[in-house]
């Protein structure tokens, strides 16, 4: 682990907060290194992903400390389930502008280890910078896979149902609580997709399993609808979606009745994380089972087809037509 | 990869820029899913490293993009070398501010391109974000190494020679070119501290043949004496430094003779990206060969001694006292 953030005190802060998230990692060297060492497991694929988080743009500034480690974290562990792998390491860069303190980086180290227990990950090396602008969190998380049986957006099939984890929209709901808009929304529903919002929910142990069951899996960060539509181009394929059948939790359905949110804003949110899976219609009982065995709310919203394009029918079997975040009837 | 700095037709970027970088690598599945795959090299080991680069920290922002791209993958790579590592994949992640353009990420991209060819590196994965704050550049880069081979700070032993490659200061020279000052300065020799500071050259060839030779290996970043420091520190030997040994260049040599910078802040002045190795005795005609084979330049400084301090002795055998960035007769 690297450092620059002199003012902060970097070496007592690394040696402090985060060293003892590397635990016994031999590779990890108790972050006193330049670089750590990870030995591959014989037979597996190393899974690579990297996102990163600013504030103001990811998350909102004043979210709790601890919560916005979680986030930073839960995105990239997120790309990990959705691509069927199993999490072993991750690297964590952080750029940290003049007011962070002790007590945020405290909060944000149990963030963390209270993360790296849920989700059987390590921290092994990093980077902590100064930077003149806004907190950026940038996280680079490994997994494995089997040989050769990574999960990408391209492998669905034509006829292949497609399911979807969870609950859609809750995050974008959640993000207009945290902007200070729905104040006289129910205050359990403002809890409960705020929360959504701040700290969302990978599908590791659903996600994890789906090689050998799926066709094609992604997770939902740019809105359901586009993510969708890379999957549907990623694969060369259509896909059906029948709105009626998307998951929304008791607040977005309360939301919408209320019309406080459209259905076409919630489709197309994003900050999701749910996955969504392609699937072949012979494994249906397969996927429900590890759903169940996983405790995995899964609900099939749709199909693919021939074709390129992304179509979400409603109840009386209308085609909706989505553009940018309005729908129109077609 | 992912995406979000939408206004930039964030897709058409990386189709255009990166994702030609990604090449004919297969686990990076040209850039179009969250995540890539790497097969691990039978018996090796990865090695893991991530450094960020942030406008007007690391970087001067009006530095030219190739370069700027030059650097913040050379950062990744001398800490590789350093390890005894050969690379083999990175992921990028930018945080982009409104005012990068698309000529920019144009130079900026042909700079990665460039240095991949050289260093062997192949563009896996990465995220772009928008940030309202400076320019910020964070690489994960992935190498390997025979198992349990991997060279780190600790592994130093009593009476080991000190080498170090390349020459020492240029950089911190250079920094202050690109800052506007010592405009009086020989134009040749502003020209080579410039692109020093700007252009690293990772000592690769060097430092991945340099396992089974040295005992500890690490690069220099923070400025000699610190890094000897942390060598020093984790290794629990002290370490002496022969000031007159430390390898300058003609334009340092010509900084210090017109007293326009001190030798103390050529030593501690970072950024130099030269190999330090602790090496014994007995392999002395090793690592010469090793270097005369690779074309290094190798300078040897000093030696591992008891005790835990890192002691710089000028010509008259009189110790220099470092403290910050100046020093005085002890």
């Amino acid at each position: 682990m690297t450092h620059d953030a002199k003012r902060l005190g970097e070496f007592e802060l690394i040696a402090k907060y985060f060293a003892p998230l590397a635990g016994k990692e031999a590779g990890a060297f108790g972050l006193k290194d330049d670089a750590a060492y990870l030995r591959p497991t014989a037979g597996k694929d190393l899974v690579l992903t990297t996102d990163a988080i600013v504030a103001g743009v990811h998350f909102l500034p004043g979210d709790p400390a601890n919560e916005i480690a979680q986030k930073a974290l839960r995105v990239n562990i997120s790309d990990l389930a959705a691509k069927g792998a199993t999490p072993r390491v991750y690297l964590l860069t952080l750029a940290l502008p003049p007011a962070i303190d002790e007590p945020w980086l405290k909060s944000f180290a149990a963030g963390l280890k209270r993360d790296q227990a849920h989700f059987g990950v390590t921290l092994v090396g990093g980077d902590t910078v100064a930077t003149p602008g806004p907190l950026t969190i940038s996280v680079t998380a490994i997994g494995e896979v089997p040989q050769g049986h990574m999960l990408t957006r391209a492998g669905a099939q034509l006829e292949d149902d497609i399911w979807v984890s969870g609950t859609i929209g809750d995050a974008a709901l959640g993000l207009r609580v945290g902007q200070g808009e729905l104040v006289d929304f129910d205050d359990k529903h403002r809890a409960t997709v705020l929360a959504r919002y701040r700290v969302p929910e990978p599908r590791l142990k659903f996600g994890m399993l789906l090689h050998g069951i799926a066709h094609a899996c992604l997770d939902v960060s740019d809105g359901l609808i586009a993510d969708l539509g890379h999957m549907s181009e990623q694969s060369g394929l259509g896909v059906i979606v029948e709105a009626g059948a998307v998951p929304l939790s008791a607040a977005a359905r309360a939301a919408t009745a209320a019309k406080r949110m459209s259905l076409s804003e919630l489709l197309t949110g994003g900050d999701d994380y749910e996955l969504v899976v392609a699937a072949p219609v012979s494994r249906r009982k397969r996927i429900m089972a590890l759903a169940e065995r996983t405790k995995t709310k899964l609900s099939r919203i749709g199909r693919t087809t021939k074709g390129r394009e992304v179509l979400v029918m409603g109840a009386g079997g209308e085609r909706l037509n989505f553009e940018r975040r309005g729908f129109t009837h077609f």
